[in-house]
């Protein structure tokens, strides 16, 4: 059982995620370590994942995506999943819920090489995981994410996205959400009205549009919205957000980014306009950004223009 | 004039510092881009850098320690330093302030091969940056870092610290504040005297504690605390920080690990129990620890007893 702990005094955070973990030995001369050379995610290797949850098939009863537990799960379904404070500064609750993995291609080419059809079957794929896991016992969040590239995290090449389903609602979601009650009504129906005509709108088709943010964190972030309000991607038209994200990839590639995205689900019971935050690691934070403010180098309107194709 | 922009609706501030800042397809192939050959920061080269603000020397005149501008701010003295909020959900500010670079030695030394005499006077260093900085006009925090090593962000080699004394308070510090007043007393103060007694104490001396936090976000991550309640570094005793730093470091040098750290002062007329929190950077944030919950793969008690070397 991994372990989900809070800060002291602040509402951070953390999962104690041992089983993927090393002795502080282990980590010296890492970056120079090998890499596997067989391809786990890769068809043929089925046998080498855990136990297969779900696939989708060609007509010949080829697999096109296929999802399975995380062999190094960050939360598992064991002990208890409520949070507990002991001795005033010590809140602790296991590290719990499900892990899971899936595989986007059966081949090597990387989610920005897929096509508009293939993209929208990752994004039906992420539906159907949100269905199943989101009632499960103990899951207050779905958190679905896909990390692309080494300076990304990620360590396994094969295109792949992450689901955590687990017992708290990310920090940055529940801001969102009472950021949102604040105001009144929502936030980001407001923003994307203004973003729309402004010079850090990116791509725009019937029913989303992507622009950059006005306070970016990271050089060319995007983000991308649902231009009604819609609560989680179901609601969604999927063709036309995979249109909207391979406008967006293809021009990743042209950098070859490494980048990490994340949905931006509505917690249970709660409102927030859903939408998915795009975030190349093309700059490395330094110590500066983890301490709440963060510099950026570059404009998100200069970015802006990136996605737009104008430099 | 940089920009200090915040997130729409969250208490998320951004600096967009374009002067040291690349195009987009500048960023391509980065990684594998060559290093300067010259060590600007080195004796002879003092021409090379921005006007020097001020020097420590020994008795024949040779500089041991040395600040001057940063080359390639963050913030500058221009614009207005005050938030104005525009058209609801756009909130800006000059990125003002000052910026500045600290070298801890003249040699290629690292701050973990420094004696301990050597790492007091980096922190008297930092003493008299902070005194000098903190009155100025538009100065709400001086934020004094340090990284270490390439994953730590570090461009230049030679041993040197960071200052950006602005028109903000991090936002970690906010939340800290705060914390302490919801806890009617110092929290800090309590959780020392909770830690000192763990098995995540690592050192100790007469004035000064080092511990691995409860809900560490870093694998490594050590915070350092005076015993008793102090709001900055002035009022500590230096050499008993000297010496706990150098235990601290020394454990570092065993793993090369890339690290960051920052000095937590009370920013004016709050009270906050000064400290130094230090982040190895042995693994890599993904996607999924910027939106709020982290992954760390390491427990605080197994990396406490790596530093208390009990393996």
């Amino acid at each position: 059982m991994g372990e989900l702990r809070k800060d002291y005094v602040l509402d951070r955070w953390v999962i104690i995620a041992t089983e993927r973990g090393k002795r502080p030995h282990q980590f010296k001369g890492e970056s120079t370590g090998g890499k596997p050379e067989v391809d786990f995610f890769a068809p043929g290797n089925e046998d080498k994942t855990p136990a297969e949850i779900f696939r989708y098939e060609d007509e010949e009863g080829n697999w096109l995506l296929r999802s399975f537990p995380n062999k190094f799960p960050a939360v598992k379904p064991e002990g208890s999943f409520e949070a507990e404070t002991h001795n005033k500064f010590y809140t602790f609750a296991a590290a719990y819920g499900h892990h899971e993995v899936m595989v986007e291609t059966p081949d090597d080419r990387q989610l920005w090489d897929l096509s508009n059809d293939e993209i929208k079957m990752t994004l039906q794929g992420y539906c159907d995981i949100y269905e199943r896991l989101k009632p499960k016992e103990g899951v207050s969040y779905v958190q679905i994410f896909k990390n692309h590239g080494k300076k990304a995290g990620t360590s396994i090449v094969h295109s792949h996205s992450q689901i955590i389903a687990y017992n708290i609602v990310p920090s940055v979601v529940l801001e969102e959400v009472e950021a949102n009650r604040r105001n009144g009504s929502c936030a980001y129906c407001e923003i994307i009205s203004k973003e729309k005509d402004s010079d850090r709108r990116c791509f725009e088709n019937e029913s989303f549009v992507a622009f950059t943010p006005y306070a970016s964190r990271f050089p060319c972030e995007i983000w991308v919205f649902p231009k009604e309000h819609k609560k989680i991607l179901e609601e969604c038209n999927l063709d036309d957000l995979a249109d909207i994200m391979k406008k967006i990839l293809v021009k990743l590639k042209e950098l070859d980014a490494s980048f990490n995205y994340m949905l931006h689900y509505a917690p249970d019971g709660e409102d927030l306009h859903f939408h998915i935050e795009i975030a190349p690691r093309l700059a490395t934070w330094a110590g500066f950004e983890y301490n709440g403010t963060i510099i950026n180098t570059m404009t998100p309107e200069g970015a802006a223009k990136f996605y737009r194709g104008e430099e």
